[in-house]
């Protein structure tokens, strides 16, 4: 289907600065797959883009898992044999163990090692560490200072609790012409990393606004889910609409200096997986990897009963940074410019997949005359429409019916936005037709 | 169909010198896309193999385009203010743009500066120019000596002349034992520049005279035609019998130091560009370049409405080498020895379209015994035939109706005419039938 | 077919020497591609694995072969002009020309010299040279030797004869639980070199002795046959039968320091071909190499009327090492290390074949939940099974019921044992089926 024109996303000056803005709003909450935090985050998105809200109740069957107990927690922390808090949740959430059952007492130093999670290599960072489907507790703490603990006996207090209550995430639909749908997704359950993942929902919930004054052919789903289980529950609601979904990214780590990094779906060669490639090949510094099945929510998309077209972009791709899951993926860590960059290019993306089409080349039997159409100049030069005629020429060539934008594109070594532009010009000099209706 | 037999082009002693002479002798003339020029250099090249002419009148349609008036030029300078011809047509054609029109006047050293081009990183070189679709006069010369004009009024002469008339082409039709065609197309509507494209005109013509004697399979059709309009007129007048056309070569800048190049057809696997791939695989410095939609005639042949397995044959691709279109692209630009580099590459090609068949193996169950056939020698060693063993031995074991010789050179890293040979030897002794009445 | 359970072949300890010991006994045996030392030989490795013996009567046609006439010989020897013994075929079977005719005469040096083959660039060996096929004599020496020799009269010895007899070959089928066949080949025609072939008879015959009491799917079909002529009589007698051929290896040349190397069947892309590489990318100075139809006994399997799916073997290529066909290869030439590490590539690829095939994932949508099922461990570490995790999603991932086994270990890089142990955990838990069966 042509498009009305091609109108590629607008530049986005200050962008970056917005996205980082909210991302810092989300960092501070302490977030679980399950629990308040994830509904104060949806809270704050909502202020973005109006989330519909589910809530799936404690002990539903989501395939082969059950939705888990409520977790909350109000506070946690370890007294020292001194008296003083040698740890406090309050400082900073990653030093309670998530989903901790709670726990009141006295433990002998030696005892209490045994609930506590270092990094001896990275001595003065705390770890992210998570116990959902094991009952117990833990703290983590900067390896450092547990190293200077005395002997003695510490005073352990977690203030948490688990009951019946639910699983809760977010969606959001733009509407488009059609029902096709475009899923992006970003994982909601971590508490305050601000790579992993703020910035992959602070990104989402700022393309949804730009969309949302936009006609769209497709229609795009944003998710704001917790991992696997959450986007587990999302597929067991959504099991008849999955057949929809023709493109697909879960976004995670958006915000650092490094990569830009993205991970084939399973099928390896979907439309998507050729849109990303096209868009970082821009990219100095990008690498592709193919799919593997380990990582985040793209595990369960790319399941095989699914198989969905789901890839998944980040900036450094996750366990290859040494911030990764530890209290150093902080809002230091993550700057407006690299987040800019990811909405640059998943939009860049977006714009792929909208502006993309099948023309057909009207005077296919030699080349039409470009110059009485004002539109052909010395190659390397421009024509007075700023295209070089050289892209004129690549549409003109393989405008045989089976060649869509993105594959002129990549063939010619073109970017999609020339090839688009070339199109719609010969468009509308009557070079072109869309493939689409042509051949009825 | 099996050949009879396997004979290979003879050699060329000479034959580098032939088409030099016959380059040297198309070299003067200035040619355009219309006009007497196109006709003088028909005629030459009609000493040499009977062309067939065609006259296409001013004003006939062909696809999108039109044949533009006829246009001849008889002289053209530039006086001085001291009254000192500046620039003369009769020096160089290509101090005037081609398809000038006429002119005569006076004009201030800033107004003519309008309408003079050169080459300002290259000054002493006089540059060629066209104006092919829109009216207008200029020249063409030094940098350096436009520099050095005074102040002061200039006369202008162009006494050239537009008129309804034709477009002017020839071909000559070698024909062969079937009316399946290998096309040859030239362009023949450059003025004095000796490698592009006095080259490929001489190259082709001195092709076609060594044909004649020939019995071939294909044949053999020369076009000389002036670029894209002239092309153009061809197919609208032929465009029933294309579907004839099984391998086809546009041939230009054959005469020059580099290269060589094969610009592949747009189809990218056709035939001819197996063959070229193939005969170029034995030159060290060759380029294969993959189709792009801008450059000689291929545009035209390779247009998706025609799609025709077309690639292009150079020594340095156009545009690559500082003598491009400008007057140094002169006779001591091209020597006798790479046009005979390149006359043998054709031949080569031509060799394996005529020469290929599919064989196969009448004692297809282990190996047939050389041995008692005589034609078994030790690996490396030489039968008494003269061909090495393991060249009967990759066509023993490939004949099985599934592969050509050149697919057989292809898979084996042997050159075709290794491959031919040995083939054809198998044949004599019985071993091998052609698969083309073998199945029936 | 699912495997019951996964099996791999067990280790090894000491079987290098088994085999090494096997081919010192056979080393000393002048064989030839008829006559008694075949049959010793074959007497030898009966000792280890029951053989099926063959005898092909002289004359018996065979494709486009006759079996020659049987050769057999008792001694040769040269004699100098002073009486003294220049050259005993009793000190090593390479001194005299396979299948050299009786003669008895004596000789100046001179003609001598026109029966005599040595190595001039290797002046201390003596060659290995045959005649089966041309009637004639000759030795075989050191070159420095032969520079030595004095003019004068020199007698000849040659206590040699031909007759009708037959030609032997050996084989050996252990049956599996089908009758598809998996055929090992070596030849058994080389006297006394031991790199080629004693190490790939022996590595056979160490094989089937181990497969004996294992209980395979397959049928694993020993072959030990004369060169050539030999394969051809095997084929020509089981014609109809080579369609139970899944997998096939020629084995030459198993013992030395070099390689492995592992050349292609002419399909290049039968699933012998994928095992060997999988097993061989193991492997850091392993060597892949495409079919090319010269070596051994391949060129015989994988002719045009068979096209087996037939590899071959090797440690160091043939023809590429100085002692090939020398009195260099020698039993000090090949090392019971090499003999394992042939051995255990080899079973490897058994291993494979035994134990590939393709599960179903009971759970496709999304992961079934492994922690629950004590499976799951964090990245890189292992689960109480010793498997990585990594391993079992790989295996849930793409059990769609298109990928065996091994296509899995080839998409995922993991090796084909880590595969079939998570394979056969997973289906022990109930998350499995057999693709197979479960289809129906």
């Amino acid at each position: 289907m042509k498009p009305d024109g091609f109108n590629p996303s607008p530049p986005d000056a200050g962008v970056g600065d917005d996205i980082y803005a909210l991302a810092e709003r989300l960092f501070p909450i302490c977030r679980s797959i399950t629990g308040n935090g994830v509904r104060q985050t949806l809270d704050i998105l909502s202020g973005h883009v109006g989330l519909e809200r589910r809530e799936v109740a404690t002990g539903t069957q989501v395939f082969d898992w059950t939705v888990p107990r409520e977790w909350n927690i109000r506070a946690a922390r370890i007294t020292g044999p001194d008296g003083r808090v040698i740890v406090d949740f309050a400082d900073c959430n990653l030093h309670v163990v998530s989903y901790s059952a709670p726990f009141n007492g006295t433990l002998s130093l030696q005892e209490l090692k045994r609930h506590i999670h270092t990094l001896p290599e990275q001595p003065e960072l705390i770890p992210y560490r998570t116990s959902y489907y094991a009952e117990t507790w833990g703290f983590c703490m900067a390896h450092n200072r547990l190293a200077e603990l005395p002997d003695g006996l510490y005073r352990v207090e977690i203030d948490s609790e688990f009951k019946d209550g639910s699983l809760t995430y977010g969606e959001y639909l733009h509407r488009g012409l059609t029902d096709r749908e475009f899923l992006l997704s970003a994982h909601i359950c971590h508490p305050s990393l601000a790579n992993d993942n703020c910035s992959g929902l602070a990104l989402l919930a700022t393309i949804a606004r730009h969309l949302r004054s936009r006609r769209t052919r497709y229609s795009y789903r944003f998710l704001f889910a917790p991992g696997t289980i959450g986007s587990l529950a999302w597929l067991a609601h959504n099991e008849a609409g999955t057949g929809r979904i023709d493109h697909g990214l879960v976004v995670s780590c958006a915000g650092d200096a490094g990569g830009p990094t993205y991970k084939r779906s399973r099928r390896g060669d979907a439309y998507i997986d050729r849109a990303m490639a096209h868009v970082l090949s821009r990219e100095s510094k990008a690498t592709l990897l193919d799919f593997w099945p380990y990582g985040y929510d793209e595990r369960q998309f790319c399941s095989p009963g699914f198989n969905l077209p789901v890839g998944m972009f980040q900036r450094s791709a996750f366990g290859t940074f040494p911030q990764y899951h530890t209290s150093a993926d902080d809002l230091q860590f993550i700057r407006p410019e690299h987040l800019a960059s990811s909405f640059r290019i998943l939009m860049d993306v977006i714009d792929i997949v909208e502006g993309d089409w099948t023309p057909l080349n009207l005077f296919p039997k030699g080349e039409p005359q470009l110059g009485r159409r004002g539109l052909y100049a010395a190659l390397g030069g421009e024509t007075s429409t700023g295209l070089s005629s050289i892209a004129l020429l690549w549409v003109l060539n393989l405008a045989d019916g089976n060649h869509s934008l993105l594959s002129m594109a990549e063939r010619s070594g073109l970017s999609f936005t020339e090839i688009a532009a070339a199109a719609s010009l010969l468009a509308e000099h009557g070079l072109l037709a869309d493939a689409a209706f042509a051949t009825a």
